[in-house]
């Protein structure tokens, strides 16, 4: 696992590099929250400097959190290089105790400026990771044969191979939610119109549709952050895709986002927002370049490249609630 | 400069891709502090979580901090793939507000398992050093000219090159001293036997000895962290260098480990991680080979690359104390 976790990180900067994208370092410590989703670390000083002086707590002069997303710093830098991508470590406080679940994970997040083409968006996706996939099974043969003879599942090389020769398929949500409300009886949590899907319901959709990665597009804007662009037509709707794969669910998800100033404000305001992302709103006040990105648990590729069940065998040092081992 | 640091980073990939390293991720949360220095930034749960249970305050169940050196965890990953590297951010809660210090920085660090030669382990980090600025001075040529022409310092473009052509050169601890002390004068903080190299006396020494990077070697063991290999025939001195080069000072730092148990273990009762480092020295326990490796800053090699005399202008969203903007 090891070897062929280093052999797909490289991979991955080999694929930007010849797409033309820039390595950013987009920061671990902030004082925003990309995601507004409240499950962020936070960070103070040592214990033994807070005993000495209260008032220092704060290091850096307001709460700084570790982040759960570099997307928002990653914009900025894109409108400067116009391809730009991080590979970071990315932490979120869950309390689940779960096969799915990590505190700290590697994410490989990337953003175009320039970009206006919602087709366009889900073609990168599509073919980072078929290159991503190729490059490993070449660079790191030998250990990708070995993991498949003695460890991952048996079925597991065809469904690679099928996902490397096959189109991806493309289900609206509106669709996908008519499919999982026709089998609703199969899942512990029944799927729900205006959520996200869950991971089972995910999982079920990708067999349904043949063990073929399936973009599910056409998002009802509730189920995704604020700062996903409205489709023109239907402004419920956002241009926002999820790649579910086989076994593991969500692999990447990525939109094209808003670049209205006007629109951008008002829903970063509904969102509680306004006064934290001013800095990401400025961006857009003078005019800037529509812009679209993605964003993939690196974790999470790991498992669908190898068969591992279990995220916590797709990392090294894994850290999860109760768990912090050396 | 954000064009050339990602080349940069890219020809770091490139270079341990090219001698058969392995990337690991090492982790960011970790229950110990490599260096023992008590500069690590406490992490808990975000503020409403804690308000509603404080017996919940410790996540992982005992005290996490954001790592200052994945060290130790890649000894432990060298002895499983015999070359292993990492690419990791890493933070120091330093309270000085310098051109120095920054609280979040990135950093590369290797660790070979059977590496038993000192010699050996100061030829890795010289060819490092040149392999990686050639590979840049190819990949971001026209953008390293932009800045040297319009940034830089005038001379800076010589210096780069007479490191290329140079052989490094090589100074035992004691004789820096007696070199340093010559001209204390010169300095503010005097030099002093038994302490670690100040900033200004690292320049100092390179510019002495003709402005080609300079190893620093047979440290006093009271410099060095209880990892690195006592001398043989000089249990005082340790097997370890730093490579300081001009302007900047201290690029890389290196050593042999100290790979017998016994030693080690009473080394590391000594420095008080007897209760913390167990795993560590548990690889000991039933004999390991010999080890070694070196970690360089990140930013400190942008700054030296480029002439940047402030390491906040070398990485993009810079933090430092009372500084985390966006």
């Amino acid at each position: 696992m090891m070897r062929v976790r280093s052999a797909a990180a490289i991979a991955i900067h080999e694929f930007f590099r010849e797409n033309e994208f820039f390595l950013v370092h987009t920061p671990v410590l902030t004082t925003n929250d990309a995601e507004g989703g409240g499950e962020a670390f936070s960070v103070t000083v040592a214990n033994k400097e807070k005993e000495k002086n209260k008032a220092e707590e704060e290091f850096f002069g307001s709460p700084a959190s570790l982040t759960v997303s570099g997307q928002l710093h990653l914009e900025s830098a894109a409108y400067g290089l116009k391809r730009a991508y991080n590979f970071n470590p990315a932490f979120r406080a869950e309390r689940q105790q779960s096969r799915r679940h990590l505190s700290e994970f590697w994410m490989v997040e990337a953003e175009m400026a320039f970009l206006d083409n919602f087709d366009g968006l889900l073609f990168w996706m599509e073919n980072m990771l078929k290159s991503v996939t190729e490059k490993v099974l070449q660079t790191a043969a030998a250990d990708f044969k070995y993991h498949m003879d003695h460890v991952a599942p048996k079925n597991h090389t065809a469904l690679i191979e099928k996902m490397a020769e096959s189109s991806f398929v493309r289900v609206p949500y509106d669709e996908a939610m008519r499919i999982l409300e026709k089998h609703s009886m199969q899942f512990n949590t029944p799927p729900k119109k205006g959520e996200n899907l869950h991971r089972d319901h995910e999982v079920f959709l990708v067999k349904h549709c043949g063990d073929v990665p399936v973009f599910v597009t056409e998002f009802l804007a509730s189920c995704k952050p604020f700062y996903a662009r409205e489709m023109t037509g239907d402004r419920s709707k956002v241009l926002a895709a999820d790649l579910v794969v086989p076994e593991i669910g969500e692999l990447f998800g990525g939109s094209l986002r808003e670049h209205r100033y006007d629109v951008l404000r008002k829903k970063c305001q509904s969102a509680g927002q306004l006064e934290t992302l001013g800095w990401y709103l400025e961006l857009r006040k003078l005019g800037c370049p529509p812009c679209g990105g993605f964003g993939m648990g690196f974790e999470r590729y790991v498992q669908f490249l190898l068969g591992i069940p279990s995220i916590k065998d797709a990392i090294p040092y894994p850290r999860w609630i109760d768990h912090c081992a050396l």
